[in-house]
């Protein structure tokens, strides 16, 4: 019984099979000018098309990677690099993502200036905190719309519009929200937003990445010409197909999807706290991912739970798999305010598509028994 | 009939049949720990083992990639960054794929010093010129193991010799070579070595960077903890699966592959030799890849020659799908010294798996029809 959606999902069946006439029978390099290519072309931009309607933007403001990572990490790096002579001063949240961070940690090592913005102890931005903290070095605000750990939704679109106002350009990591709640890159005020295929039953191995028109970026992979000169590399036509059926696919189930999720979690949320003394929900109570529930347990070693779970036949997961086996606790833990020890004792539940309520009832009758055997 | 495996091949159907089941069943994160996780990080390390042992390296000295530009541009900043202490001394060869020559180009804008190595009219690079330019702050030799246009293979083990004795890091594009020809890295003498799944039957959206045990390279993609570390980006397991099985059948056809399509290469070079006046076979006549033939013609518009291929049902390339509609003469053609005119007369046939007697025979009819109509 898979809990984990929020560290992969499963390719959904009908992706698999819209991809896989393109790994043969139209197999084609969409930058080669024959019948092959031009097939394969055709895909990769009727592909594009479908991702930028489904976040209001145009085809030309979408540029293929190879997932959430270099997405972050060419936004994050791009934007410096072609604002260096304007400003060398970032506004993030210490709860981002590492691929977010961690390009920000190497330009802080290389002048950059960094203000990590506060949070709360349900991990929301303090965004007057945030505004006071912008100055006309100011060169780039990056926001996680949603944590992958403790799933809080930021106030996005106030923040995009302290952006707006004061001529800032602004990254958001959709890793978590693409496919799992309406994103409009106008709504919410960005220039650049990330997101990656197999977090929304889509393959591995392909995300986007929205630059608005105008917004400066520096090109992050160097070498042939595709995406318009933005991102070398041959384009991965399947991939970027399949990307686009999975889009469709949330798109369809999204409304039935934030109601089934949103049950199951606000259900879980209450059985948790009846049933599992000394427990803590961690992030926003409400204003939080429908698929997303995290808890720490005072006393219990996470590790440990995860693997009495696993036995169970349950797959649940500490935090983020990106960084599991790490011997540090969470940095977005830390970062709400929770002690080493509470972190360590973590559990995060993330729901999905194949999700059913026989599932989360099973999950519900063996959690508190597991806690309760592995308390110390 | 499709002339253009240079460009991209298709997935075998061996390969799609092997990758199916991790994107559905066996869809797991290779970090989670759990049994889903578990599952998949096993797929991946196996992958890693085949590709390895393919080359003759150890696994951990694997990373994946999202393919062949990735793996050069990672290689060639990573290594500039990590050296930068010892020198700022690069050669290369001026006929290196743009995913090694445009990071190369970026490093000089930032300081760096860059010899490009001579080559002769067949694209050989002059070893003895080569060695001349090594200084003591010469940090990175940069080499393409054979030319993604003209085919001609590089003296590499003399090349490794030369780097190996002067301590510089040596990086090898095998982006071509690999699954085509015999590749082991100790008789190569490489620090580094770049591939792409697509390019021998494998997925697209999938490479790899070999790197040796002790050489330095700082890490690219920045975030989670994948791959030891050194490439952040949730592992496309699928892709690794598929690339390892590639790797599979390649090694099984190999010979079979290299003397079937060397006949036919020598077929086409002769009969256009023959039949086509005024035609010019570009790099060298033997020591070039099997299944690559690039000719120029005079007074004959290249494009015109593509289209009129296609519509005979011909799918061929003017040289690099990476670059095509480029307004520019291909760079590899102007270093072996052709004129602009001569350059932009090209057309590269490449051969592959399913290349049959008939299609070379049908391509041999149509081509020397196709370049006389077209002659100005």
């Amino acid at each position: 019984m898979y809990f984990d959606y929020a560290s992969t999902t499963p390719t959904d069946p009908e992706v698999i099979k819209v991809m896989d006439p393109y790994l043969w029978e139209k197999f084609g390099n969409p930058s080669s000018p024959h019948g092959f290519g031009r097939e394969a072309k055709k895909a990769l931009e009727d592909a594009r098309e479908v991702l930028a309607k489904f976040i209001g933007a145009k085809s030309e403001e979408i540029v293929f990677t190879s997932g959430g990572t270099e997405s972050n990490n060419s936004a994050v790096l791009g934007v410096a690099q072609s604002l260096k002579p304007k400003g060398n001063h970032i506004i993030v949240s210490p709860i981002d993502h590492h691929s977010v961070l961690k390009p920000i940690e190497f330009l802080e090592k290389d002048g950059f200036r960094v203000t990590y913005a506060g949070v709360d102890k349900d991990g929301v931005v303090d965004v007057k905190d945030l505004q006071k903290s912008i100055t006309d070095q100011t060169i780039l605000i990056a926001m996680i719309h949603a944590s992958n750990e403790i799933g809080t939704i930021q106030p996005i679109a106030q923040i995009g519009a302290l952006a707006k106002a004061n001529g800032i350009s602004f990254l958001v990591d959709a890793v978590q929200t693409i496919g799992h709640l309406p994103v409009k890159v106008d709504e919410l005020k960005v220039d650049l937003l990330s997101l990656s295929g197999h977090k929304f039953y889509g393959p591995k191995g392909i995300g986007a990445l929205y630059i608005r028109k105008g917004t400066k970026v520096t090109r992050y992979l160097m070498g042939g010409d595709q995406e318009q000169s933005r991102r070398a590399s041959t384009q991965n036509v399947p991939g970027a197909v399949g990307l686009a059926k999975a889009i469709e696919l949330c798109q369809k189930n999204m409304n039935d999807e934030i109601q089934k999720q949103s049950q199951w979690r606000n259900k879980i949320i209450k059985t948790v706290n009846d049933r599992v003394p000394n427990s803590r929900l961690n992030g926003h109570p409400t204003n939080r991912l429908p698929n997303n529930v995290h808890f720490s347990f005072d006393k219990v070693q996470g590790e440990a739970l995860l693997m009495s779970l696993d036995i169970a036949g349950i797959a649940a997961s500490m935090g983020s798999a990106c960084t599991s086996g790490a011997m540090e606790p969470s940095h977005v833990l830390r970062a709400i305010g929770l002690s080493d020890e509470l972190a360590f004792g973590s559990l995060r539940v993330s729901l999905g598509r194949w999700t059913t309520d026989e599932q989360v009832d099973y999950f519900l009758e063996q959690l508190p028994k597991s806690v309760e055997k592995l308390r110390i």
